[in-house]
């Protein structure tokens, strides 16, 4: 049921209403129970159910006294920047701090089968438009130019968040995240996701059988009303050259939005037959955009978060983001139906989604002796868990310096990204929990568990992950 | 209540032939049931609940007709082997394929804190008995003499398997895990551990605060009874110079068994208040004796298991084991209440368990077209997943050359691991799940999960996970 939050609904006006005065409410009723000063506060903080503590709390909704607002950011041809963060963009919409957006965002890989992912939906459509004339969205990539493909996701945004300025943290809570229907009719209450087997895949120079090497996609289905917790795969096929508008070939998936032509692909009907592959839907890119560049390769991740590519990163998560440029100037794309710690092909299931978040800004002033002081990287917090995002090079742009955004293709380590993700967790367990380094240590060994993020964007990622009930007993 | 597992009960003997007979009664039944031949078995073999399809499950049992044998392997200075493997240990038991056995096994840390981990329990005194003159166990590790320490568990067996030869497979079925009480009966009802943050961890050479290097012992607590699904910790103190009784002085844990004397160290009692450590019993260090040397340090895992180190090799796993020599020589130990993927700092919660196993010998020429085809590494099942454990080098000691057991300590990375882990999970998928290569890849991309085991333990470890539930369309 509509909560205010569906504007297809017939009642959305009506439900929109109720639910911001709901919201006025509870949010007037917390302001005044004056929580913060008792001791019920103090326990609470140290409870450890959020990383915001009551006083912080109080003190980032004393900061915006008004109403909250919502927004509904759509995808399209003007909405979205194609494989890059800039601190450069104009904000497609600005917000206050505790406002609610929902953001729709398409995956990068949707024209390997226009007919299931394009056709219908004029989002999609005035995104992808590739004629020998005209481009929908020029610039893919962080090049010069067209972009040269150095950087691959459609994101939508940046939303800007007032008052919002460097050494802020910005916290991104996901509501909820809901599949695009295929627009197409033939399709009817499906939605579709492509995964590909790319040339940056872990697999791709490691083959035993058939051509090598060789890119494959498999098309997967999900049925759009969200009754079935599973994906199937529909078909696969090899890569075979496409030729752009412009003519150009292209012998492997070298450039973002390339359209495929299944008149010239051999499509195999009989895949992962009997597979289910469970579903977790999440968005692989969201983040703030860095100070350090003026444009920004989307695929390695960084301090201001990005493609972290971390299947947690969905329904009931918050994410918590250091703010690098005026306006925070969050970005969201790269939607997944479902990936595996590793992301080990090069790509998951690559689907359109939409997402309704909150945002709300916490100003330096206010972190002090908070768990997010001095927070110098994304933090990702679930219902039961807090996650420490390992980097092979947390802030590679500062560290590789001004050819950063080629080396780091280079660089990368799994044993750099362990090395980060330690050093991360530590630090979280002695600034925001309050442990000596020893207790730290011998905590991370018996319970932390340590996971392979990813392995193919550029810049490696291992979590740590510590689960709240770890520290439960101090209520009791 | 007894189920005839406990030697302990008053009625023990009466219990364990009422056990026996049901077993009996239960294998009869199976074997005549002729299921194998109906097409209910063909539906099982593909639904992929087990490894062991039906067909194989009669076969292996065919070979066996008599009832299953119980035995029990206590630890003591006569049973235990500590810090190797070998191929030429004469066996503590010699069991049929269908057998269980209840085997004990001991921490080799536990000199940590004799008082609580020693003291009053004549098994781990045996064991652990060091004076000028005697040492209930001399050598300690794989080295020549008094073994060096190159090797630090005590492992329990080895357990021989009648008629097990190299190219079969070895199941390892763990029915049951408990922990050791404490027999010290100043902490009567509880059990202990200890978690050394060592000089072969993660950190050593990367601390932040204090004394640098340094280790750092935390003793933590269970209960005995198993009331509580959590740890807490009791104490931890800095290493300081040990003395052992030959008068060598140990600045760094170099040996395992080192009698820590605790009028000379001192304890801090108010470490990781409040924090609740879940517990996850399991065996560290189980394998089988490889064939490639004489002596094999304890410490890197390799292709017949050993140190795996991953904490789901507990109560209700399966492992699967390559047979490297004759009678499988299965020996136990390096028992862990708790660990978190990496085992970050050296070490677990170590703390001495009891394991009850069902040993399942699947003979080579049974093995054609199974899932347990041509298996030359360790497997993992649990009730929902297989695991793949990759490792750096999968069978490092043919790799790495006559040096190969002191190289391994120079040449892990994680990279590697990871390696070795996403190709034995495509040679599971293609071999047992009967995949091509693409699909396996996909398939691999989008549900299958890497986790770091271990960055301790010489050849580094990293884990595929698959859910067993991917497969369950199959049945409908």
């Amino acid at each position: 049921m509509c909560q205010g939050d569906d504007p297809n609904c017939a009642d959305f006006e009506t439900h929109r209403q109720a639910w911001r005065s709901a919201l006025s409410a509870e949010r007037r009723a917390f302001l005044k129970s004056g929580f913060a000063a008792t001791s019920g506060a103090a326990a609470l903080a140290t409870t450890g159910i959020s990383l915001v503590s009551p006083a912080l709390a109080q003190s980032s909704a004393a900061r915006t006294m008004g109403q909250p607002g919502y927004y509904h950011l759509p995808a399209n041809a003007e909405t979205v920047h194609w494989g890059y963060f800039s601190r450069s963009l104009k904000p497609r919409v600005t917000v206050a701090s505790g406002d609610f957006v929902t953001i729709e965002t398409l995956t990068h890989q949707a024209s390997d089968d226009a007919e299931r992912m394009i056709q219908g939906d004029p989002g999609a459509e005035s995104v992808y438009l590739w004629t020998r004339e005209k481009k929908g969205v020029m610039r893919r990539g962080a090049g010069p130019g067209d972009g040269g493909g150095l950087g691959v996701h459609i994101c939508t945004g940046p939303v800007a968040v007032e008052g919002a300025e460097p050494g802020d943290v910005l916290e991104v809570r996901i509501l909820d995240v809901k599949p695009r229907p295929c627009a197409n009719p033939a399709f009817k209450g499906l939605c579709f996701g492509s995964n590909a087997a790319a040339n940056w895949g872990f697999q791709y120079r490691d083959l035993i059988t058939g051509d090598r090497p060789r890119e494959v996609v498999t098309i997967y289905e999900m049925d759009a009303g969200g009754e079935r917790n599973w994906a199937r795969a529909v078909y696969n096929f090899k890569w075979v050259p496409v030729t752009d508008p412009t003519g150009k070939v292209h012998a492997t998936i070298d450039y973002p939005g390339l359209p495929v032509d299944h008149s010239r692909t051999t499509r195999n009907w009989n895949v992962l037959r009997n597979v289910r592959v469970p579903i977790r839907p999440h968005f692989g890119t969201m983040g703030l955009a860095p100070k350090e560049a003026e444009y920004v390769n989307s695929i390695p991740p960084s301090y201001t978060g990005g493609n972290i590519d971390n299947w947690r990163i969905g329904k009931g998560a918050t994410m918590y983001y250091p703010v690098a440029v005026e306006g925070a100037l969050l970005s969201v794309g790269d939607p997944h139906a479902s990936q595996g710690d590793s992301e080990l092909c090069g790509t998951a299931i690559e689907c359109s989604l939409t997402g309704t978040f909150q945002l709300i800004l916490h100003k330096q002033a206010d972190l002090g002796g908070t768990a997010l002081a001095s927070l110098q990287f994304p933090m990702i917090e679930t219902q039961d868990e807090w996650l420490m995002s390992g980097f092979s090079y947390p802030n590679y742009l500062a560290e590789l310096g001004p050819d950063a955004q080629r080396e780091i293709f280079a660089k990368s380590s799994l044993d750099l990204a362990m090395r980060d993700a330690f050093r991360k967790m530590r630090a979280f367990l002695m600034n925001a929990k309050g442990l000596t380094e020893d207790e730290a240590i011998s905590l991370m060994s018996v319970a932390v568990d340590f996971g392979i993020t990813q392995v193919v964007d550029g810049n490696w990622g291992v979590h740590a992950v510590i689960r709240k009930n770890v520290f439960a007993g101090a209520t009791v």
